[in-house]
């Protein structure tokens, strides 16, 4: 048996980021970036205004100077002339500066009447101004490669005048569920038969996680049958199977997939829920075999599905982000498998977030899984922990898990 | 003006959720339920075991005591007898437990030769079992009408055998993009022409919300073009507007809007950036204006655009959640108007979040914006601050924004 730690190490540095495609702007949220962009123009392409009001020519600028309007610089109307002295030109919030601008009178601090302008507070030459560049000049990088794109960064795009982008191609993932004892949801069932949730909650967290879930058919324990999906499987950037790692005697998903040539990496880990994991390479295409139980498969897919997802999008494919929480209830001391307790969470007064470990953690129980707000991680030979202690948790809410 | 609370709890209260439609359970991840579901069926449907092992039938169970396996009980395959007394079926985890089962012996604790099984271990009756309908029963309520769908939940509606759950529309956006000054990003610039990014970093922004945006063509700023815009727009769940809010003689968007029958709520807000932001009803569908600066309208969006798309998912439409952090640098007395500081964020030794607003805040500054990591809340004449006190932040990161 392996650590998570070194697990996850060892798939994430056998993978690599899918290639670059070019997409348009408009479909480029939450991809990442594979190459940097640069701006392509200077933002602002000059001095603006940041005020309403006026561009003051040369003058004194003193409370009581009067000077004469001679037009107006409107958001995509510049003035073209140049400003001379005692001359103004009306302008706006974003309106270019005139040539010849010397400040810029607010409207708020002047009277205006027909063509004449009365200054009503001193003028601070240069307040008020968006100086040209002040927000990114030409060839300045934007955004650099291995970015994944929010809609601030779509914004930045488009404001440095990108209409495509080069990502990593959305990986493609093939989803493989095994077991006589599975049927599609919405199937009649015969007796001990259960619906395949697995393949369906993990296509929804492949999608989470940005790529595109495959649901392969259902395969049924036979051997041959298995090899054929497989066979079938080759071209997606990761395989992920379920099922038929963890039915003593009826382990054919491994012996399926060695017979197809697929090096095995390791197969089991030392934690729980989730013991047998498998992780091996199908000529170039890596495959993470999850137990059956569903919630092993989903808490096996949040610590390594979704790192080899990370690492096949071009991000770093880093372990789930943990937080600290105060236990609610004593613990007792752990063995050697590391645990990740579903548990729910509070806030005590004063922000300190309370974890409670549901009291019965089965692997087969889904619900809970599904109503529960955290992981409590428990390291391997962790010793008892009182109530009140110190752990670490990963949230689950915010994966769209 | 009136204020972000205000301007938010109106919008909302404005709001009514899109109706429902049917969508395949591959399709429902992220959208958010628009009626409860009940378990179609009880799972596990019979008693089964948790552990590779035997069902015993009746028998003392004490350690040296030797049975007779008579058959097996495989996933996918009961044992369709009855277990008599003294004797064993084979069984693996996931196992329905045979008839006259009276307990699980785990196989690390017997000795199997041919058929003649010794039980090296006292029986613990109940053991190891995965009693019938411990996940949950059929009829009961699996997930809550206005639940956003996770994997999770996606798996658990497919293990209560749903193919097809009722969910809210997406609701549908339009953004309309007005002014002379802006062009579509790849274009040719004028001089003092600037690219449109608001549209697009508002459709990314849409689309992270689960929302499917429609990026109108721009208007230029002539009341008429405006006019036939916002007639294309009338089949929207919610129009945004962009641009023509701020810009002093030159509203045309409002006052196309009120010419096409929009009912003015508000437009004008005690908030920086952004206080020109209008809100309305144009028949049936709502209108959010923001103002044209990138980073007004994206603040201006976080604040009420989400939870606008929020309510209309048939979510209560919440503000952002805030957490607390330490400032880095003192902050002057505040102003009447609400602020919100792009920021970056550090983490002290010992987890305290420790937050620094950028010394320069222009609302024309989107790289800075792109790269802040939080917004910081400054309320309506909050006194000066120190380094080191406490205050409200918006983390950006988790939103897709």
């Amino acid at each position: 048996m392996i650590s998570v730690d070194e697990a996850r190490a060892r798939i994430v540095s056998a993978i690599r980021a899918t290639p670059a495609e070019q997409v348009g702007l408009s479909e480029a949220w939450g991809r990442v970036l594979a190459i940097d962009i640069a701006a392509r123009l200077t933002q602002p392409p000059a001095d603006m205004s940041a005020m309403d009001g006026y561009a003051i020519g040369a003058c004194p600028g003193a409370v009581g100077d009067e000077l004469r309007v001679i037009g107006e610089s409107a958001a995509g109307h510049p003035f073209t002339g140049t400003l001379g002295a005692h001359q103004a030109v009306r302008i706006f919030t974003g309106s270019v500066l005139p040539a010849g601008t010397h400040a810029i009178l607010i409207q708020e601090d002047a009277t205006r009447e027909g063509d004449r302008l009365r200054i009503n507070e001193a003028l601070a030459p240069g307040k008020h101004v968006r100086p040209a560049g002040q927000d990114f000049r030409r060839g300045e990088t934007l955004l650099s490669a291995g970015k994944r794109l929010g809609a601030r960064d779509i914004g930045l795009a488009a404001a440095g005048n990108h209409a495509w982008l080069a990502v990593h191609r959305r990986p493609l993932v093939g989803i493989l569920a095994t077991g006589d004892e599975i049927f599609l949801p919405g199937e009649d069932l015969p007796p001990g038969g259960i619906v395949s949730s697995n393949s369906h909650a993990l296509a929804a967290l492949v999608r989470a996680a940005g790529a595109e879930p495959v649901v392969l058919p259902i395969a049924r324990d036979e051997i041959g049958e298995i090899i054929a999906a497989v066979s079938s499987a080759a071209r997606f950037d990761l395989l992920i199977t379920t099922g038929g790692a963890s039915v003593g005697d009826h382990d054919l998903v491994q012996a399926a997939l060695k017979h197809s040539g697929m090096e095995l990496d390791f197969w089991r880990i030392a934690m729980r829920p989730g013991k047998p994991l498998m992780f091996g390479q199908l000529r170039d295409m890596p495959v993470i075999g999850l137990p059956g139980n569903p919630v092993s498969a989903l808490v096996c897919a949040i610590l390594f599905v979704l790192p080899a997802i990370a690492a096949l999008s071009g991000l770093p494919g880093e372990a789930p982000a943990t937080v600290a929480a105060r236990l609610a209830v004593p613990l007792s001391a752990n063995d050697r498998r590391a645990d990740y307790l579903r548990s729910t969470l509070s806030t005590e007064a004063g922000g300190t977030l309370r974890v409670s470990p549901f009291p019965r953690q089965d692997s087969s129980q889904l619900k809970l899984l599904a109503s529960a707000d955290a992981l409590t991680l428990r390291a391997p030979h962790a010793p008892a922990a009182a109530a009140g202690d110190e752990v670490r948790i990963i949230r689950l809410a915010g994966f769209g898990i």
